[in-house]
């Protein structure tokens, strides 16, 4: 692994060598937000699908990202739209209320996550702080697997890297962006990032897979507060000029103000292209293979497959009946009548639904709009509901 | 042909002869039942398809067969059941409230026709009476087709034959019986029946086809009343005696009295089998052959194939989105959007619909219950109807 510029300490030398001396914590941020159209009706702009119980856990996604983090870090902080905050609040009482902050306005994950960096930095500014970020609106089957890809990622970046948690592909997906690994990262199991593709080709991706030695991007990033600090003021000066106003001002009678003033004009970039790949080219970014269970639950296809596996009461009682798995509050499965519809999802909402004939159907009722669709083709509904009208309930 | 033993007289003897002088009319009789369930959840045992607008005319499969004939009848009579008799009568405020004949209970169609051919003979004794037979929720294209076919059948009723108005086909349907037809009927257009063949098998029907000569039975059927009482007589006694003594009380103080003791014992019989089958064996059927437009409307499939052509506003605009037909009061189809989805039908209820990649789907809402197949599914809905629970409000 060449020496970065940005210099991450290697692995040999201890991870707290020439700092000031403080409690080596670990603080989650969970950024929350996204439309969500592939979810849609279920998840709107006004509803997005952080807030809702996607996997029949009984918790909505929010809550499961919520207990999954609440025991690895000292604290966990949301950053969410404005118009999220009280529903957030609301789904997580424990969390105090100043621990869910409040964006203006959408300004994408980079000025998310480094707003609540800086705002934990100086809240706790006797803490060696690693924070990491985790999106509220993804699945983790394999609890154990994450905590110790955590672990593993809060040692990393106490060596002064950025790193990534990178999921061992199991499919060809071109819906992620790829990682490609080097060898010789700084903590065991633990590998340097050579570079960050974006959502590449079929024909590139399906080259990756045989090659091996490529991860997909998660979107789970940690690395020290400071060393955030820092590289944001290399590689994104007015995004840290910016944040480090914001975040000076966020615990005192100006937060208001600040916001106002300086929040509208911060540069809206992803945490990928404003850090990861820069640094990444630099040497500077470290990633943890997993294999978690993880899935964006990105479309409703997704969502079929982290449903649970249809209960009895969904067995063929009269030939022609299928398999077919439900998502709702419980009742809803006695509401589902499917027949020749093996591998359907239905969200039954409030009415009785039949489906007959169309396996892999995906029908899901909110009420005021329904959609009917196959899971095969679940991935076009972006474009549908791009379609709908920009203003109105629907959206 | 065959002089019948039940002896219409031949088309060379005048159409009165031997029989009391009166006023030769023609009056309409509308059976309204059946649960329709092929149709559902539109229509329901407590909500029949012959009060629905199907066919996005404006006007009910009921209003339409009364529309269609009100010019060509003396008068209009509706038989229905109890439930419905308060709805058929505010969708039809031109019929006087008495036309509007109430059963207790069904007991299917001849008793049906029996009493308000009874009743209307009884209403009008100084008429030479042709009564007709059109079931409330039919479909028909091509109304001077109809009244030219009518005109035929009644001239062929006053020969004293039963008339049934018979459909040539024009697909090898399986859900209709079939009329097998001979040569040299009574009057002009008008031939004599051979037998009737109740849902023959595909392969049977393909030889119906190649050989021609086989026509749908409509179950329009029309009738000289006194022929009429005196064939029930003969054929059905049992309910001769029991509709003639009901007919008698009807119109005055004790209908409820006899009919509560009189009805319920009557036989539940089709008229096909309580009369044209037997009666075609003795040559005392006729039949017109019609070539109408016309449709049972007997599934989604038929629905979708009655409806108008899609409007310009389901009209490609933004290239994915397909042709699809959609039932509804107006503005129904501002609600739906379809990709990939051609020759769909959607009835959307209150809900914006949004099918994808389904072609031929049909997707029927009602709020408290929604239907999702396809038009080549949809004849095996009443498998899944049955399956429902019995009593409640699905059903």
């Amino acid at each position: 692994m060449t020496q970065p510029r940005s210099a991450p300490r290697p692995a040999s030398e201890p991870a707290d060598a020439g700092r000031t001396a403080g409690r080596a914590t670990f603080r989650a941020i969970v950024p929350a937000g996204g439309a969500g159209t592939r979810l849609w009706p279920l998840s709107r702009r006004t509803d997005p699908k952080f807030l809702h119980d996607l996997t029949a856990s009984g918790r909505s996604l929010l809550q499961s990202t919520y207990a999954r983090l609440r025991p690895l870090a000292e604290g966990v902080v949301v950053v969410t739209g404005a118009g999220h905050a009280a529903k957030v609040r609301s789904q997580l009482p424990d969390l105090p209320p100043g621990d869910v902050l409040a964006e203006p306005s959408p300004r994408d994950s980079m000025a998310a996550i480094a707003l609540a960096a800086e705002v934990l930095r100086r809240r706790h500014p006797d803490e060696d702080l690693v924070v990491g970020s985790f999106a509220a609106d993804h699945l983790i089957a394999d609890e154990p697997a994450f905590t110790s890809a955590v672990t593993r990622a809060v040692a990393a970046a106490r060596h002064d890297y950025l790193v990534a948690i990178g999921i061992a592909p199991d499919e060809p997906s071109t819906a992620f962006g790829y990682i490609r690994v080097g060898a010789g990262g700084p903590v065991a199991g633990v590998e340097p990032v050579e570079d960050f593709v974006e959502k590449p080709s079929p024909e590139v991706v399906a080259g990756y897979l045989a090659a091996g030695g490529y991860l997909w991007n998660a979107g789970m990033y940690l690395c020290r507060a400071e060393r955030l600090r820092e590289l944001l003021r290399r590689y994104q000066p007015a995004l840290a000029a910016g944040i480090e106003e914001i975040a000076a001002a966020w615990d005192g009678p100006e937060r208001a103000e600040v916001l106002e003033r300086v929040w509208p004009g911060l540069p809206a970039i992803a945490i990928d292209h404003a850090l990861s790949e820069p640094l990444s080219r630099d040497g500077g970014v470290a990633v943890v293979p997993a294999d978690l269970g993880w899935s964006d639950i990105g479309d409703w296809d997704a969502i079929a497959t982290a449903l649970p596996e249809p209960s009895p009461v969904q067995a063929p009682p009269s030939g022609g009946r299928g398999a077919v798995r439900v998502l709702g509050p419980a009742g809803s499965a006695d509401r589902v009548r499917a027949y020749g519809a093996e591998g359907s999802v239905v969200v039954p909402g409030e009415a009785t639904v039949v489906v007959l004939g169309i396996p892999g159907a995906v029908v899901v009722n909110t009420g005021d709009a329904i959609l009917v669709t196959t899971r095969d083709r679940a991935q076009h509904l972006k474009q549908v509901v791009d379609d709908l009208p920009r203003e109105g309930p629907l959206r």
